[in-house]
């Protein structure tokens, strides 16, 4: 069966996304994701351009990864310099990866007008550059710059391009559609070329302006292609990249092409979410594959042949992807996915079928809401031992206040009040805060702590807002997600509501309550007396 | 020169995608908005399946229209009966429209699973069904529903769907891929069949599940095809149909295919955003050719390479779509591509070189504190209006104060109180919301209206929360970002503080000043007396 290697750009070529903006630490975590799930390469940032990608190259060597091969992406050297002098590939040898990908200019009009340099010039670029980083050890996969666009320009001197790149030894030569507008028969028939002519391996990397960058790699694979390139969620600059989502799911399922494994391939979805949630971009409901609404049928004639089977509407199982057949007329699927995420908890319930009938019920009002489960494992839980009887909260809340002032020339400043019950006491307080939110965390950990100590050691480490239905203005829902550690684990809880300090509320209060279950809260609640029942 | 047919389908299997519902008000005024665009078809809807579509019907004879022909959706005849005796055939016929659109079932499996009947019969259908529409004086397109899967399961049996819908008289045959999972190889060569053995024109109807809707459609005009249908912005059921604002710019601008008039496709980015206006569905940024980022750059390299020839990083120029080139503005970008954006927004400033100095170290310290220009070019164009001086802030704050209350078993209660300064005058009011931020909006317009009555025009339509150092937690920095607009254009402007309050305040207060500089403040301005300056 036919391979591709599978080659991710979210962390370079996904941050040029307009509005996207990856830290260090977001691009470690997406890193280790790439990694578990199967991807071969991930190309983490270009060294030399800024000092945020060079500490990720440092922090990287440190996650274990099991499987992907990280590299670093940069240029071919400065015209009329020796390699040793660049300070590009300096910092591509300095960031200490085993791989890197060098871009070269493979159109004539780039190399005389953009470098404004001479043709021969710019095949010792590539050529020597790419043999200086091979001679320290380095794999080099070459990214041929604007290559279809060179093709058509110049094709004696595009392919020159390609044979500078594999006499310095690059591993693999990867066709780039920079532009992003090429056609797909164009296209394909240039990739088979190419392949006839190298034994090299030849990769394709198609951009999107055409929106057909992922048709565009499925033929250059058709082609004869084995690497291909793209981003999660097509992120990327302009009309973005060939959007992995797709492009893996319609190799593997549809193509006889092996990409990453069939096991992992069934956590898509949960990647794309993942990846959206730290990039902090709203989700595409029509992305192909992963999409919310992918296989949701609203179609009174689709829903009733869909009953019959599910084949007469739908392309693929969406469980081959880890997506879900939504029937947005009547809810009839759920029961038996809800019975095997409770089962996974591991409570132990003697009445879990029932249970899960009443979460079902809760979790459809509020997914209505705009509640997302997906994400948020400890407010589902609680959720579940809520419906489960025999769980007992650790507090109640009586009523809160917050107050923020903004006045001419002076820092603004917010100031919460909170009157809670635990058990039988009732606790009434106030904190201060850089923001209404901070200010009813500090409120809240000031009341609980005389109670609970544990939550001493609870740490929150991430808080998230999504607003959900953006084109209500200011007077839109809102999501919040919030992550807490207490040094071991960490969870994340959620609340949603029009009010950000309600939604923030319910996502602080699952927190804690969550922190102190898995604390054994028993120590805490012989502190409060008998705390009050649900 | 080839020419393709132009159908259009949003009205239709648009109205199918989740989260849009057209009245029949919004139909008309897309109808004549796609007439006026020089489309050839206009599918009204399915008169058969609900009253608001009759509705349509009746009132669209009277819209004048001057290009298109509407035509009305329905299915074949149903099994054993006869054309005459048949709902949904006598609805289209009352309908009153000159054309209709029949679908038909290609795929034996439906045949036998979906309808229930046998593969003799459903040719009976076809033939009739088409022959009956044709016989009372209508052209009928024949739509083949999943022709592709057909064709596969069956190819001789779903060729003589076609000879029966040949023989009762369709004016053109329509292959639908509708689970919309084929892949273009094989879809171009099942359409260069059928176009070989057909002297009907055929067309094709292309769904995006695999994410290759655009180039299924390119790859079926390259086969042969003559007629394309599709949807604005690739509404439809799932993951939607082909975009027709992708695939009219690649066939006209690349393939040599006429599709409307060049001079009707400068105006495909207006028509994008009015439909998505009237779907109330955002528009996603990064659709190619019509697209907010789909011409918008941010690396510095390829911005300094763009300087010197837009060819070199953009496929076409966005003028022949109507769209814009956008240099997005980072701390990575340098004084060039401010300069650029500078001379974009067409101050006529003469110091501009020490405007853009002064600017760009406003930008490094704002951008390092979270505030991200790129795209809020509101606060952008303020930002630079600041520095060139001369510019009149239309209100300054005095003291606002929010308080919120949450209560056992109560709803959650915001209050806002605001005073501001504008021009001699002191505005001192209060006003509550459904949160802490929608409040604040609610008292500013309540308090500035008195003074510029042109803030009733416009709406916040967009507003988004970026907490930007997450593991922070709740004392983590946001970025608020708001969309405004005035019903013509809209614009975006942001704030950036640990507090909530304080950003939406910062991006509310710029969302209206520069609303108000587009205006031409002078009416406000003279009501309030002399503004205040900055």
């Amino acid at each position: 069966m036919r391979a591709v290697t599978v080659y991710d750009t979210t962390l370079r070529d996904g941050a040029q996304t307009e509005g996207i903006s990856f830290s260090a630490e977001d691009k470690l975590k997406i890193t280790l994701k790439l990694d578990r799930m199967g991807f071969h390469y991930v190309e983490g940032g270009w060294p030399g351009s800024n000092p945020k990608d060079m500490e990720y190259f440092v922090r990287v060597r440190e996650l274990g990864l099991q499987h992907a091969t990280v590299t670093a992406f940069g240029s071919t050297r400065r015209k009329n310099t020796r390699p040793a002098d660049d300070e590009n590939l300096a910092a591509i040898l300095k960031s200490g990866v085993k791989a890197a990908t060098l871009f070269g200019k493979s159109w004539d009009f780039h190399v005389t007008r953009a470098l404004g340099t001479s043709l021969e010039e710019n095949l010792s670029m590539i050529r020597e550059s790419v043999a200086y980083l091979r001679d320290q050890g380095l794999e080099v996969v070459y990214d041929a710059e604007h290559f279809f666009d060179g093709y058509k320009a110049n094709p004696a001197y595009a392919l020159a391009t390609l044979e500078a790149a594999v006499a310095g030894g690059a591993a693999v030569l990867v066709l780039c559609d920079t532009n992003g507008g090429a056609l797909p028969w164009e296209l394909q028939a240039v990739v088979e070329l190419v392949c006839k002519r190298f034994s090299v391996p030849v990769g394709i990397h198609a951009h999107n302006d055409g929106g057909m960058a992922v048709a565009n790699t499925l033929m250059a694979v058709q082609a004869g292609a084995t690497h291909v390139q793209g981003t999660i969620n097509g992120y990327g600059e302009r009309c973005g990249n060939a959007d992995l989502c797709a492009v893996l799911p319609n190799l593997s399922l549809k193509c006889g092409v092996n990409t990453i494994p069939e096991e992992k391939l069934r956590h898509l979805v949960e990647l794309s979410r993942y990846v959206s949630e730290i990039a902090n971009m709203h989700p595409n409901p029509q992305q192909p594959y992963v999409g919310m609404s992918a296989f949701s049928h609203k179609g009174g004639v689709h829903v009733s042949a869909l009953m019959k089977d599910p084949l007469t509407y739908e392309h693929i199982n969406p469980e081959a992807v880890g997506n879900r057949r939504r029937v947005l007329v009547s809810e009839l699927s759920g029961l038996s996915n809800l019975l095997y995420k409770i089962r996974e908890l591991n409570l132990d319930l003697p009445n879990e079928g029932e249970v899960a009938r009443q979460v079902l019920g809760q979790l459809k009002e509020l997914e209505h809401q705009g509640f997302q489960f997906e994400s948020a494992e400890g407010s589902f839980e609680l959720l579940v031992r809520r419906a489960a009887n025999g769980y007992e909260k650790p507090f109640i809340l009586e009523s809160l206040r917050i107050l923020t002032e903004l006045k001419e020339n002076r820092a603004v400043h917010s100031e919460a009040t909170i009157k809670l019950r635990v058990g039988e006491k009732i606790v009434h307080t106030a904190a201060e805060g850089n923001g209404p939110v901070n200010a009813l965390d500090n409120a809240l950990r000031k009341a609980l702590e005389q109670f609970y100590p544990a939550i001493k050691g609870m740490r929150l480490i991430d808080y998230k807002v999504r607003v959900i239905n953006e084109a209500a203005g200011t007077g839109a829902v809102v999501r919040v997600l919030i992550e807490t550690s207490d040094g071991h684990r960490s969870w994340v809880t959620l609340g949603v509501s029009p009010n950000i300090i309600e939604a923030s509320w319910q996502a602080l209060a699952d927190s804690f309550a969550y922190g102190l279950l898995k604390k054994n809260a028993a120590a805490g609640a012989s502190a409060a007396g008998n705390p009050a029942p649900d």
